[in-house]
């Protein structure tokens, strides 16, 4: 496998086309941002540690019948992925109230919700990623009712698949973005990531931080953050 | 029927308890405000003319077969209504593409839908009435799965009616915000008030704006845009 011409670079990742046109070359950055780029910062280590940390989850999905565009990890930092077209939708698992949904409902932070909420957002970084409703989706034609009803299923489905995986490593998974792409014969498939970048990470005894939120809010070291998370999941502590 | 107490004062009306426990007195007011109470000013004559609009429109809904709260107008700026526990939810109705859809959504301004969208926003000022969706609604148990099925039925049903008032008048019912109460057998009843306050309402062939817009905007005079919508209603032009 070749890594060829650099496609797209987007805030966290650069993607690359492969001498295969099927399969894209993923390379993760050390930079941080959050308030859709407002904050900024090139935190050295980082990619390392979500490239090592979304490797894993994938793997372990895929391990129990949950397929994602992930191929494989090629070295620290860069993995192989399916090429997909990616659904302009963010969709968000909740278990407990953190974040956005905090603010925008009125309801304090750390409330375990009685069931996991989905939500939708519209990814479009100009109009600031808002939240949307099965009805603006059909409007924008970002997906169709039937392909929602599917993402609601496969994302309640990888929150089941996370909820075990965290909670064997002691750490409450809070919330969670998904992204999701079509296949060329329009299958849907999980793409994206799933790391401390994508998860709120709690830890389940001391409801310590071990993700974005480090970053975010200025409250410890992310890269100590997401370390324990690749420590607890079982990865490499520090080179390949 | 005796004006007694006065149990609410919100940021259009002035709510009296009356010498019937089932029946409310309410005293329309001349304050404007947008953008949750960040813009404000008195138009004098915006009491009379949104009580006579709504007044008019409830009878016509009312002759059609859709109950609300309203009873009767009793002078320029008040009325009689049904008491109900008002539902925390501003359920809007959209025909056309206009304001917080057109920036959330980065949509211009007057793109007609190919169908109504039906939207929920908690009421709540703190918060800035957010757009929520159907979990949310849940969650907040601002009402149950079968009332917010009622809700949008309702909704659809009132949207029916008045674009088909608002046509032969000229006007194009852009969109909508309703209110909605329970009776206290439970049943839901639409309530609150059907004006240019809470109307999008624009000129079928100049899209002249006759709707609050006027106000939030500083593009023309309020009553004037409002006292265009009552006399093509049929409505009295000055005094009762």
């Amino acid at each position: 496998m070749e890594k060829q011409q650099l496609l797209y670079e987007g805030k966290a990742k650069r993607i690359y086309a492969t001498d295969d046109t099927d399969v894209l070359w993923v390379v993760y950055k050390d930079d941080a941002t959050a308030f859709n780029g407002e904050k900024k910062d090139v935190l050295e280590g980082k990619a390392r540690l979500n490239n090592e940390i979304s490797s894993l989850i994938f793997s372990q999905l895929s391990e129990e019948g949950m397929n994602s565009h992930f191929i494989k990890r090629l070295s620290e930092t860069e993995q192989l992925v399916q090429k997909v077209e990616i659904v302009p939708l963010e969709v968000v698992v909740r278990n407990i109230v953190a974040g956005s949904m905090a603010k925008r409902l009125g309801i304090e932070e750390g409330t375990p919700l009685s069931k996991p909420i989905v939500e939708f957002y519209y990814k479009d970084d100009e109009l600031g990623d808002p939240l949307i409703t099965e009805e603006h989706i059909d409007l924008l034609q970002a997906a169709s009712e039937e392909e929602v009803s599917q993402l609601k299923i496969m994302a309640s489905s990888v929150n089941t698949h996370l909820l075990t995986l965290f909670s064997k490593i002691d750490i409450r998974l809070v919330d969670f973005k998904l992204e999701f792409g079509r296949t060329k014969d329009g299958q849907l498939l999980l793409a994206d990531e799933i790391s401390p970048d994508t998860c709120r990470l709690w830890d389940q005894h001391t409801n310590e931080r071990f993700d974005k939120d480090l970053f975010r809010r200025n409250i410890g070291n992310l890269q100590a953050g997401y370390q324990e998370i690749l420590t607890r999941l079982g990865g490499q502590s520090c080179s390949k």
